[in-house]
């Protein structure tokens, strides 16, 4: 089959998934559970391969890091995945009903989406954690790993489907696409696949969105802020920063620019540019940062980068509303934070960024599904439309209006024979 | 200015219409209901301008009967936006608020979207209506509307840009765009356009869609159907199926497709089709139709077509299964209706219809955001993702994730040195 036929394959399966009951998506969630556990040696030799094809091909070192998947990594993921299944069902939600008029009655229900689309690099745990989510919100899924993980992603998609299937999930609700070229073809199935969730560079990111009608979940870049107000409690900011900066660096709110009020930059920034050079963190500045601390000076580009790594860009700023142009002009509305002891100023900050998480006295790293209690994390999106910042199992589910009457037409309201009501919870 | 100017600026006021409070905002919808009042000649006068041109140059009839904008049409149209102020601020709404950690406080606050663009043809009054609704929910809003509107178009913006800044709203709260060429250039500017909302026929949304990176919403057809089974109540499906058809043809929610089960095909064809072409209606039918009732036969093409008219496709089916099959392959994901006194096949059709309202015994005509008590609507949507069917003002805002914390650290969490709690109201 051709990836057409596999995604229009989904698209009947999806509709399946999303009239299962939550016991039945909990059972075969269990069932596939176990099954990894119990076929975890097929998993960790088919992972033995990816591995040594990558240390011949000598694969880059942060998908390499990401690519093992044996031993407790595979178990953690594994029941991670299982307390899906402790949750309530996201699907058959009432989020409302009403009489419109005396025996018509609408429903707002809560429903999958459908068909989601999810394309990632490398990490063969992301392939166990979306299937289940989808599982559990009654969507389908068409999955596209990278081709380092192909032996591992292969094995794993196996074990789920077979599991799912004999546990009472339809055929189709699974798919894996394994070559590069059928991801262009996915994207021209606008017609039957709902919802794409690319997760890799902001390059990747782009691409997507630039060829496709389909509507596309994920953030582009992570340009992460911190501003430290004059009023701010020194010794906390530093460990803001630096946790911010060098917790993981590699993550998407890592902080990548620093903004220093004008009346704390003699004080601070000697400090914390101690307690970084400590921990490895490169920083260019303005050329006022630079009148002060010794580096090197940072490009315009530098205000829109996001360095994956230890690096940090400083700029001295001479209000809070500077820090706050700077942040909406060069941030990407993913995570930006204040430090202050003065709640005008954090008031002020917190009603003008224009991002998904605005912070005040903590770090960026907070930023996740995980630490906010999601549960899970379908990933991070950076669009205002749909959901916005770190997207729990909420994000893959959508909602249908069901309205039951008895031969309610409505010219007779036209005609104003009838009236509308519209009473009952809201 | 050109287009990017206006949109960079729209998207400084963006900011400060976010933070605006209800009070603040109410007060210039009232204002500007006032000044549309106060000033209502000069609308008038503009209006009979565009009203003179349309006739002279012969304007389709759907466009030129849209076009009027004086007398009650003008006074509903701004009694209709003043409803508005006495809504609840869809902004500034807690979503859910939690103690992440001791001390460590998340909160989930809905907010304004950004910058609203909406391209829309004709009806002045959509203007008035989208200005509103932009302010109610804390947006600024780019419009443009159809040239054969320019010179009311241009009086209503003139007077609600002035009374709303007279009012505290921020300068470029409202831009209107006049010429046709500027439409692609605000698809260009995805940077500071948040979402775009087209007005027009299908064609027009998807070229909309295939031509910016900025998030759309609307809906390309509604192709809706009606599926009368075998235990429908006859007189009751031909009240559905006439008003449906018949109530406002050129309607997106009106029916397109007749599905008939064959036990009903003998005795409920004959009548409806009398009922129908009473009304004027003309029907085209697939072969085992055209034996039942005289008719031409119906295309391929027919299936998916939305006549925007008096015609309607009807096919005899074997069953609620080989129903749901037609309605989710043909279908636009609008509004599909099942006629039926049978409890279990009602189920199975509200469970495997995949559109944004499954109606159960009631006219396809009710899909509108006032008939569900929405209070006004932004339009309809046939996509799954962010807001799905008639689209009340809950459509325009978005929101935001606040934490707030007192130095605290990831560091602290992956160590052990402290625990998340996840306490409070979800």
């Amino acid at each position: 089959m051709g990836v057409r036929e596999y995604a229009l394959h989904a698209k009947e399966a999806a509709i399946i998934c999303g009239t299962l009951d939550d016991d039945t998506k909990n059972r075969a969630i269990n069932a596939i559970c176990d099954a990894l556990i119990a076929q975890s040696e097929k998993i960790e030799n088919a992972n033995a391969l990816d591995i040594e094809l990558a240390d011949k091909d000598g694969l880059a070192p942060a998908l390499r890091s990401r690519l093992g998947f044996y031993g407790k990594k595979l178990t953690d993921t594994v029941e991670g995945a299982r307390a899906l299944a402790g949750l309530p069902d996201p699907c058959n939600r009432i989020i409302f009903q009403r009489d419109l008029a005396d025996g018509l009655t609408l429903t707002k229900k809560s429903c999958g989406i459908g068909v989601i689309g999810v394309i990632f690099e490398s990490r063969p745990d992301a392939l166990v954690q979306i299937a289940m989510l989808c599982i559990k919100s009654g969507n389908a899924a068409i999955l596209k790993g990278g081709k380092e993980a192909h032996a591992t992603n292969t094995a794993l998609a196996e074990i789920i489907t077979e599991a799912g299937i004999e546990a009472g999930l339809p055929d189709g609700f699974l798919t894996l696409l394994t070559s590069r070229e059928e991801i262009n073809e996915l994207l021209s199935c606008d017609d039957c696949v709902d919802l794409l969730i690319p997760r890799g560079s902001g390059a990747f990111v782009k691409y997507i969105m630039d060829n496709t009608r389909i509507p596309v979940m994920g953030h582009a870049d992570g340009v992460c802020h911190i501003y430290v107000d004059g009023s701010a409690d020194m010794k906390k900011a530093t460990d803001i920063v630096v946790d911010s900066k060098t917790q993981y660096p590699a993550a998407c709110n890592s902080v990548e620019t620093l903004l220093v009020d004008a009346t704390a930059a003699q004080t601070f920034l000697p400090e914390v540019t101690k307690a970084l050079r400590d921990k490895g963190v490169t920083l260019v500045g303005c050329p006022r940062t630079c009148a002060v601390i010794d580096c090197e000076q940072a490009t315009e580009e530098d205000w829109s980068t996001e360095y994956v790594g230890l690096k940090l860009s400083v700029r001295i700023v001479d209000s809070v509303y500077e820090a706050v142009r700077h942040i909406n002009k060069y941030g990407s509305g993913h995570t930006d934070c204040i430090v202050t002891q003065d709640n005008a100023v954090a008031d002020f900050f917190i009603n003008n960024v224009d991002s998904a998480g605005v912070y005040k006295n903590c770090s960026t790293r907070f930023a996740d599904g995980y630490r906010y209690g999601f549960g899970a994390e379908v990933g991070i999106s950076t669009g205002k439309l749909h959901a916005r910042g770190p997207v729990g199992i909420e994000g893959l589910v959508s909602y249908r209006y069901l309205l039951e009457g008895d031969g309610d037409i409505v010219a007779d309201f036209a005609s104003g024979k009838r009236k509308f009501i519209h009473q009952g919870e809201v």
